[in-house]
């Protein structure tokens, strides 16, 4: 596969303090399904009566380990998540489909639960056959040496070619109260990365007790603003997994739900889970192959949000704006073309663009007082801001993408090997 | 702009003899609106009684001068075309439109005609105003001193960044005749081009007498099959446009419109019209920004035609399918990727691909007697075909596509200068 991606030159420089989480436990192994001297197996043990909500890849043709999760998800209790990288057994027909089952079933016995609960995702090459014949062996002794503590194994076992591990936490308490809703969560991706590597999976863990109905109505939301809201190239994985764990195991004593919207904690493991998930998509978009620009897209003025929204992914999905933006170009004609594309309404004699605080265009023409050595100055920060305002109604919304380099491409014509 | 890109490889070695058109004059001159010692400025002359049909560009952001055409498009009446490069006249308010209606007025004073019978086509930088003060001279001297057989010329006056200028011809006579029916035609574009370049131009000019409405009926299908399958990077222009124009001066005496289906003429005018407007996308997609390859992408066995034809430009527009082509990377785990993110329907137990005529894929899996080693020789070709079937019904679709390489980054993302 070549030499190794440089790092983004967004890693972060330091990783979040993680809270242990009641009711969830790690273990990650060397499986050696394709990497060698690495962690790519890791098992995540949860109590009886963790309940389960996520979203997953919308791909035509999604993997076998997206189908059983899809199948899984209608019951939602979950007692544990298994998660290797390395190979995607996407494609892989019936042979794939048996190895999810033989997966689900050896994580079950080394846990001891019925194979519907557990939850599975891979990530790595597609049409691979995957061998899990060691599977049963490695999740038994990893079952027995579990941890509490150790996040950052966690989120380095996943890792396919991110170049660094993606972790978030957070803690909201009720006005008043001491003990908070803590969320931790972990995630990979970097878009379609270095060959057959795809697939963004994020995993967030509570030790809330929620209802099930409104777990997934706050998951769906939670990852409508933060994963639906991010592009590195406009493809989408067979294999994008988000799936939040509420092991109901906080504090002592009988465990009390959350039902309903009237309950004062909703609203704090709202924001939690959003804070987190937030963290995580912002995670991966900075790992985007190749990047060197962090690119927010904002659009206002639509006729809806969901028009906002594909006005926005017009914008972060264009080669030729994503080639400016490498350039360092202010280069606004390229966002009304782009505006032009989505085939949403926009009033072209309204349409406004700013790139930070800088207005290039206005009211359908080159602004008057607008200057392109200011602009072009602007271009060379590392965070970038596209504003659009399309004119015709009040419909918005914000996208988050990166640059395309050359980088990008030779990540990605690089030969498989 | 920095150095001109080097030369497509898939520019012909020569150039198609061109037969007049009676009932077109064409004049070129250096209008010097951006490029220096280069024509720029194009005037074709139409005979009286001449019709045209067309289609344009779909973008909400669409120029002035597609405006204009839209509009006299609904008459159908042209007696002259005026072309420019190096200025698209697109998002430049209502001075654009000032600028187009001048232009109307000079050429229609010039030629001896109404403005509405102008049709004005532009293209080059987005939103810089664009000066139209010497038209009025330039056009007036260029009527002056039109010719018939200068189509190369033509071509090149409407070039921006394109590496080859694009001319087609044909004829085809019905059985038994020897008259036949003659179409030339001239076109650009090479993708959404170096900075602010944009657009595809194409113009096809033919004596024949065709009524217009059985005109715009075969204008539209010969796009449809011909410039609405191709694409270089997804990205759609403010200035798109194709103009088809019939003289009737065919033969001498009075000349006889073809008026239905039931005209033996039609037959032939179709398989000109349909060899011209395939010619001149191809000579587009071949001069695609960076390109190595040329891609055709072939899907059957969809839902319907319109969902084959989805699916195969969700493969021919994904970034990691065009670098792995540029990386002569046989990987098929990416086109299932791409059917799968297409939306449209796909059974992935049945899906099957072929890399020209090496079966990758079989019925939802690797193909067992795949050979990856002779499928890596079979992309060092420099034409590239892909096939996907993908097992639901009928439906089928050619688009065609090329590679995405590092000189794609590179003629993009050099700043505007």
């Amino acid at each position: 596969m070549g030499n190794a991606p440089a790092k983004s030159p967004f890693a972060p420089k330091t990783i979040p303090v993680m809270p242990e989480i009641a009711g969830v436990r790690f273990a990650c192994c060397e499986a050696g399904i394709k990497y060698q001297g690495r962690t790519d197996l890791l098992l995540a043990v949860l109590a009886p009566g963790t309940r389960v909500a996520g979203t997953l890849t919308q791909s035509k043709t999604r993997s076998a380990a997206v189908d059983w999760c899809h199948e899984q998800l209608k019951h939602g209790n979950a007692r544990a998540l298994v998660v290797n990288s390395g190979n995607a057994n996407a494609f892989t027909g019936q042979r794939g489909r048996d190895a999810v089952k033989m997966t689900a079933e050896a994580a079950a016995a080394a846990v001891g639960c019925q194979p519907e609960e557990v939850f599975i995702a891979s990530t790595g090459v597609i049409g691979e056959p995957m061998d899990v014949s060691q599977f049963a062996r490695l999740l038994t002794e990893m079952a027995q040496k579990t941890q509490t503590d150790d996040w950052l194994g966690a989120a380095q076992a996943i890792m396919t070619t991110d170049t660094y591990p993606k972790l978030a936490t957070a803690s909201i308490a009720p006005d008043g109260e001491e003990r908070g809703c803590n969320i931790n969560g972990i995630s990979k991706g970097a878009g379609m990365i270095a060959p057959d590597m795809a697939t963004m999976l994020a995993f967030a863990f509570t030790d809330m007790l929620v209802e099930i109905d409104v777990l997934r109505q706050q998951v769906s939301a939670a990852a409508d603003a933060s994963f639906n809201a991010i592009t590195v190239d406009g493809d989408t994985s067979t294999s994008d997994t988000f799936l939040v764990f509420a092991t109901g195991q906080a504090g002592t004593g009988t465990p009390r739900a959350i039902t309903s919207a009237s309950d004062a904690r909703l609203d704090c493991f709202n924001q939690a889970l959003n804070a987190v998930s937030f963290d995580l998509a912002q995670a991966i978009v900075k790992d985007g192959e190749g990047l060197t620009k962090h690119v927010t897209v904002v659009v206002t003025g639509a006729e809806k949000d969901t028009a906002a929204r594909r006005i926005g992914f017009a914008i972060a999905n264009s080669p030729i704006v994503k080639t400016a933006i490498a350039g360092e170009d202010p280069n606004w004609g390229r966002i009304v073309m782009a505006v032009g594309k989505s085939g949403e309404a926009a009033d072209r004699d309204q349409l406004s663009i700013w790139f930070g605080p800088h207005r290039m265009a206005a009211h359908g023409e080159c602004a008057p007082d607008h200057d392109e050595a200011v602009a072009a100055e602007y271009m060379r920060n590392r965070e970038i801001e596209i504003r659009v305002d399309v004119g015709v109604a009040q419909g918005q919304a914000t996208v988050w993408t990166c640059d395309l380099t050359h980088d990008y491409i030779s990540i990605n014509s690089d030969y498989r090997s």
